[in-house]
């Protein structure tokens, strides 16, 4: 089964738009599990046996485990959900991008090395840096078109030929580099307008949408702009509203309660 | 010492604006090392010795140690040029570009988990994805402006406000982002003309220079288009063509005559 039916399934099995991004820092951590040698693996874990049944995916941020040294935890915690919620699929945010032959080289660690159904990349590069994840056509490849952070206009609004830089990516995912079907966009929670616009040029593509939670975006309207005509087609995305929810002993509940929450809100505009 | 004193002195100590692009692949490594369990560790620590005192930089590219599960080896790669070849400063060539607070994740990832000096971003994301890094102002921050590949031209040549979008990325480096002075750019020697221009707008900051060699650009143009006044400002990349230089035993001796031939081709054109 291939990233998109995956997701699909798990969309209409969970009732749910809702992604849990795994990004656990270690001085955020319960203090109940930091102890612990396992600290990062135990949390993600307990995490994903709280909520599987809330999400339609999973995301952990490939950065936190780089910058801890844990990589080993990384991959851990990616066979866990796939013996234990093999219905929901992973998405390794890593965000890369470089020329061909080394884009070969990042596509093997994230589909083969940790074993991700999708994977987030740059189209800074062009679409040599995109097309050896493109050519793993039963993984989904999640290009960058409009980001979530303040700062994110600084080139993607830049407006070449009466269009926005972002409006270039997304035309190029949609008309150029989706043959193979398993291409979608990041399109940042904080700009609804940018969403609404990005899901009117291109109605079928899937979106996964950061920034609702600690970043403050608005989740009626990510719903109402962002969502395909069938109700389905974004990826809400919240990490830290949902995994530090408490930071005590009871942290799984909390974050099962929050997904929960987050999982109701965005049905309720649907 | 920071970056930029430290590739200053390098330059000057080995009359060298080369820099060698650690980028083993398991597969293309000689033989005779293949059944080595270290035989990454040991072929890039083999060209170190081999090349320490032709060249301004080392480059190892993240990818071909995160593809091949082999962290360990870039770490004990990096320590033992620190250890061995201490006049010479690493580039660790990475490409990231994220939200500020995952963006300090992967300068932690770069900076300390590595020790690198410098290392190379995307900048799509905007400021804040690259500020993170630039706060090691002791670091070197090297941002892709103008890329050697094929595709580059896709976003990178739009035109925005009469300019194309590398433009607006020296622009930005060069009036906003360096502050700390502490940035530099990635411009391809495979688009000499833009190289020319992109020095033309900023006569100071250091270019990182890849694509001689495999990727076909003309030596004589990067040198003529790319140096500063002062005939430095360029770190003139190459990978395959200096470390699979010979296939066999002799590796390490035909790497060092490739970087050696390298050098005395630039310093001939400066």
């Amino acid at each position: 089964m291939n990233f998109m039916e995956k997701l699909d399934r798990a969309v209409r099995r969970n009732g749910s738009l809702v992604c849990v991004g795994l990004d656990p820092a270690m001085n955020k951590l319960p203090e109940c599990l930091r102890r612990r040698p396992d600290a990062i693996y135990e949390f993600n874990r307990r995490l994903v046996d709280a909520t599987k049944d809330l999400v339609c995916a999973y995301k952990p941020q490939a950065a936190y485990y780089a910058g801890q040294d844990c990589d080993e935890a990384l991959k851990s915690t990616v066979k866990y959900i796939k013996a234990n919620a093999p219905e929901i699929p992973v998405i390794l945010d890593v965000k890369r991008g470089d020329i061909g032959s080394t884009a070969e080289w990042y596509a093997k660690e994230a589909f083969e090395r940790y074993g991700a159904d999708a994977v987030t990349v740059n189209p800074y590069m062009g679409y040599d840096a995109v097309k050896p994840f493109l050519e793993y056509t039963d993984k989904g490849v999640i290009i960058l078109c409009r980001t979530s952070n303040p700062h994110s206009g600084d080139l993607q609004n830049l407006v070449a030929d009466g269009k926005p830089l972002y409006v270039h990516v997304a035309e190029l995912v949609r008309d150029k580099w989706n043959g193979g079907g398993n291409a979608a966009l990041v399109v940042g929670a904080t700009y609804p307008e940018e969403l609404r616009e990005l899901r009117r040029l291109c109605p079928e593509l899937p979106f996964l949408v950061p920034g609702v939670g600690a970043q403050g975006g608005d989740v009626e309207k990510v719903v109402k702009f962002g969502c395909r005509a069938d109700g389905t087609g974004i990826i809400v995305n919240s990490s830290r509203g949902i995994i530090y929810a408490s930071g005590g002993e009871d942290f799984a509940e909390a974050a099962a309660a929050a997904a929960g929450k987050l999982r109701d809100e965005i049905n309720a505009c649907r």
